[in-house]
């Protein structure tokens, strides 16, 4: 194969106490990353998709969030959780996980609903 | 605006020494990041085109590699100097920088010339 089927990112970034915008993880550790990884093997998924760590993303009001490409599907505000829904409905089954999806409007925007 | 109209993923890994595959930073900084970071603002496309920190990216052999979405162009041995051709020709010019591009038998393979 060449490249991967998908490509999910998931955000590490960690700001010091105090910083102006939100961090997606509180000490750059993700427990989301480790369970979509997990989840994503089991399915046996592990060669055509590959769950990866990011930097900051710059959506951080949205946080934690999760980019998949070449779709260019956003999730935000992902727990956990959320990481058997991904797996199952979107990396399986083809179908994003709409629930989870940032809406357009919040994407790239110097100011939405979510920062104000 | 949605999402970026282009968003390039520069890996950051780095193995402890002797690792068995090689690492695409030595200490995980990056002056290719900051490079590819400030042409891109300076050619004006700073909101349109994301220049993002990664890790690792799975493509050790080949590295510093970087990868660009939603297009899916993988650039391996991406060297500081090669930082104005991918912002000029491929971010602002939109023709992908051929001579920096991936084999498509490298990527995502067990093993290549680069990778015995």
């Amino acid at each position: 194969m060449a490249s991967f089927e998908r490509h999910v990112f998931v955000c590490q970034n960690v700001r010091p106490e105090g910083a102006p915008r939100p961090s997606c993880t509180a000490d750059g550790k993700s427990e989301l990353f480790t369970q979509l990884q997990q989840l994503t093997r089991a399915a046996g998924l592990g060669r055509a998709v590959r769950i990866n760590k990011s930097g900051c993303l710059d959506q951080c009001e949205h946080g934690p969030v999760v980019v998949v490409y070449p779709e260019t599907v956003w999730y935000g505000n992902v727990q956990t959780e959320d990481a058997t829904a991904i797996v199952q409905e979107h990396l399986v089954n083809g179908q994003p996980v709409e629930r989870l999806r940032l809406a357009p409007d919040c994407i790239n925007t110097a100011a939405c609903p979510h920062r104000p």
